[in-house]
C-alpha cells in the first residue's frame, strides 16, 4: 500500500536532518529557523527538471538527489562561501513509488552530509513530471563574496582540477559501452560531481579577483565571466586541462564539470594557491589564460591562430 | 524575435531587485550575497506546478508571481517572522512567450515590494510545464520563533480575519459568474491572498505558544497542529469566521486562505492580541476553540453534538 502524503513526508523527515547544533527547527513546520550564520548570507538556487535535465530511465533517484544539492553548493563554493542548509521543493508524477522518492532525498542527505550542510525543509507537491528545486543557503566572511564581476587587466585565469569529464561520461553512457576503468571514472564525474567549497575558500583567500563555477562549459562561461568583469580574456586552448578520456570540445563546450574558474592578481599569487591547493586537496590549478583590457574571450587555438570564441559552437554538446 | 536565453534573463534582472542596502550581490552571480540577518536565519520554501496549483488558461503571469512570493510570506509570518529575500527557480514551457515570464517576475515584484523583500537570483530552464519554485529566507529574533508544536492545554485556539474567501473565489471563477461586489472580492482573495506578516508579530509578541498558516483547510491545519503540539482542540464549528459569500464548509476546509492559526496562553493575552490586530491592521482575531490533553480535533457542530473531525472530509475542495 503506497503511503499517504503525511506518511510519506514524516518518512521523508526521518531522512532528512533533525535538529542539530546549529538548526532550532527543522522539517515539518512553515519555516525552518537556524542559527544566525556567522557572516553575510549567501543565498543560491537550482531547479532539475525531468526530460531536461535528467531522464527516469537513465539517472538513479540516490543520483539525482546527490547532484542536485551538489550543483547548488557548487554556486556557493564559487563564491569563496561555506554551505549551511538547504530547502528543497519536489514535484512528484503519480507512477513514482514512495522507495524512489526515500531514495532521492537519501542522495540529497548523502551530499548534504559530505558537505556539511543541513536540509531543512521545503515542499513536497504532486505534478505531471519530476521537477527538483533546491536552495542552499550559505555565509562568508563580511565583505569576502567573490562574484563574477572582479576581473581586472593584469590578472590571470586559471581553472581547478581537469574539465570534460562530465560530458565524456554521458557520451559513455548514451554508447552504452562502460568497459574501462576511464570510462566507469567519467560516468561518475558525471553522476557524482564534487562541488569545490574548501579550494573556493583558498582561492578567495588568496586574492581571487573574480570566480564562478564552470557549470555551462568553459567556452560560454569564460565569456560570461569576462562580460560581468568588463574586461577581455584571452584563452590558451593548448593549457587547458583535459580530463582522463575527455576530449578538448568536451572540455572546452561539456559543462557540468564544477570546477572553479577563477582569475588571481600575478603570478606569485596564482603559485600559492597551486601549492596549497596540491598540498590541501590533492587538486590542480592550472593557468589557461591571461585578461586583459577590451571585450569578449580570444582563443589561441592549437594552430597558433588566434579566434573571437563563439561560446554557441559548443552548444550541441548541451542537452 | 525572441529573446535568448542570456536576453531574457538579463531582462528578469531589470524587473528584479538590483543591489540595495542589504543586497551585496544581486542576481546574476553564482550567488546572492546580503546582509546578515539580524537575529535567527529562517527559510521556507514552496512549489506552484501547472495543472495541480495553477491552470495558464485561469490565471494570469503576473497574479501567479504574486502568489507565489505570498505563499512563502505567509510561512515566515506563521513563525513570527520577517522576510528578508527570495529566490526563484522557474521551468518554461516553450510556448511561454517572454512577455509572459516578464508580467510572472513583475508579479513576484510587486509582492516582494509589498512585503519589503528583495528577489535576488535563482534559475530559469526548460521544461515541458511550467514549474515555479520560491523560497523565502527571513529573520526572527534569537528564541522567538512560534512553531505548530507548543500548543498546551488550557491554551485558546484562534484565527485571524476570516476563512473561505480563496475556495469560494475558486467557485465563482469555475462558474463563470463574478456579477456582485462580493464575487470580485471572493475571487481577489483567491488570486491576491494577503500574507500576515505584522499580524504574526503581534501575536508572537502577545504569547502565542503554537501559530501555523491555514493553507491546506482549518480542518486539516488543526489537526496538524495538534499533532504537532501532543494536544487535543475542541473547535466551535459555530464560531469559525466565515468570510462574506463562503460557505461554512469552505471555510473549514477550502484552505489558501493564508490567515494565521494560532494558540495563546489564556484570555487576558487573546483579549490584548485583539486589541492591537484591530487597532493596527484592521484585521479581527476570533477565538475558535480550546487546547486540552489528549489527541485530536474534537469538533461542537452547529446540532451541539461532537464528532471527532476527520480533515479527509473535506478533501474534496482541494483540486
Amino acid at each position: 500500500m503506497e503511503p499517504s502524503e503525511d506518511e510519506l513526508i514524516e518518512a521523508i523527515r526521518r531522512v532528512l536532518s533533525g535538529p542539530g547544533p546549529e538548526v532550532i527547527v527543522g522539517p515539518g513546520d512553515d519555516a525552518a529557523v537556524l542559527d544566525a550564520p556567522s557572516g553575510q548570507l549567501v543565498l543560491t538556487a537550482d531547479a532539475l527538471i525531468e526530460g531536461v535535465h535528467f531522464d527516469l530511465g537513465f539517472t538513479s533517484a540516490r543520483d539525482l538527489g546527490y547532484k542536485a544539492v551538489v550543483v547548488n553548493v557548487s554556486d556557493i563554493a564559487a563564491m569563496g562561501a561555506s554551505p549551511r542548509a538547504a530547502v528543497v521543493t519536489l514535484a512528484l508524477s503519480p507512477q513514482l513509488e514512495a522507495a524512489w522518492v526515500m531514495e532521492l532525498y537519501g542522495g540529497m542527505r548523502e551530499a548534504a552530509d559530505e558537505y556539511a550542510l543541513w536540509i531543512v525543509g521545503g515542499d513536497l507537491t504532486r505534478g505531471d513530471l519530476v521537477a527538483l528545486s533546491v536552495t542552499v543557503a550559505g555565509d562568508v566572511s563580511p565583505g569576502r563574496a567573490v562574484t563574477r564581476s572582479g576581473a581586472r587587466p593584469g590578472d590571470l585565469v586559471a581553472v581547478t582540477g581537469t574539465l570534460g569529464a562530465s560530458a565524456g561520461g554521458l557520451r559513455v553512457a548514451a554508447g552504452g559501452r562502460v568497459r574501462t576503468e576511464t570510462d566507469r571514472a567519467l560516468l561518475r564525474a558525471h553522476l557524482r560531481p564534487a562541488a569545490r567549497v574548501g579550494e573556493g575558500a583558498v582561492l578567495a583567500r588568496h586574492g581571487a579577483t573574480s570566480m564562478m563555477d564552470v557549470s555551462d562549459g568553459l567556452a560560454k562561461d569564460l565569456v560570461r565571466l569576462a562580460a560581468a568583469s568588463g574586461v577581455r580574456a584571452r584563452l590558451r586552448i593548448a593549457d587547458v586541462p583535459v580530463a582522463d578520456g575527455a576530449t578538448e570540445a568536451e572540455a572546452l563546450g561539456g559543462g557540468e564539470d564544477y570546477e572553479l574558474l577563477v582569475t588571481l592578481p600575478g603570478l606569485p599569487t596564482l603559485e600559492a594557491a597551486v601549492a596549497e591547493l596540491r598540498d590541501a586537496y590533492g587538486v590542480g590549478l592550472t593557468r589557461i589564460g591571461d585578461v586583459e583590457a577590451g571585450d569578449g574571450v580570444v582563443a589561441l587555438g592549437d594552430d597558433g591562430v588566434e579566434r573571437a570564441l563563439d561560446p554557441t559552437g559548443w552548444d550541441h554538446f548541451r542537452s
